[in-house]
């Protein structure tokens, strides 16, 4: 069994006003020395086997034309072996 | 500087309805073994000076009672002091 987290965040040229409204609450909050503040997505997927070769690099190309936008997103991409 | 990068997904036994829609996609684009996929949100938040004493408690407040909903969602928090 293999655990694959793909990390999607918008790139950092382009505008999050997500991520904006998000530092705005936290400094109303109380939150001192916020600089930025960037919202994304993750996906948590499961799978049985392993995750290499040829399977590997089809996770590769579904997180990066499924999972993310790649005009405006960038995604990271980790393989957990046996996640407890 | 500091980086605290906190991620927000559903609680195990709450349906995901998106990660089933994205789980039946990776299906049909070719990829086997999908037994389970999760989608959450992440939030990237770089501060200045250090995180920690009642600073970090105050971080670990928000993001249980802003970044996530305690009733349906769970978060990790993860700090990173001196981001490359």
């Amino acid at each position: 069994m293999a655990r694959v987290v793909v990390d999607v965040m918008l790139k950092p040229e382009i505008l999050d006003p997500q991520g904006r409204a998000v530092a705005g609450s936290l400094r109303r909050l109380g939150l001192t020395g916020v600089t930025d503040v960037r919202q994304g997505k993750q996906f948590i997927i499961d799978l049985d086997g392993v995750v290499e070769g040829a399977r590997l690099e089809l996770i590769e190309t579904l997180a990066a034309e499924l999972l993310s936008n790649p005009v405006i997103e960038d995604y990271k991409l980790q393989v957990i072996e046996d996640p407890a």
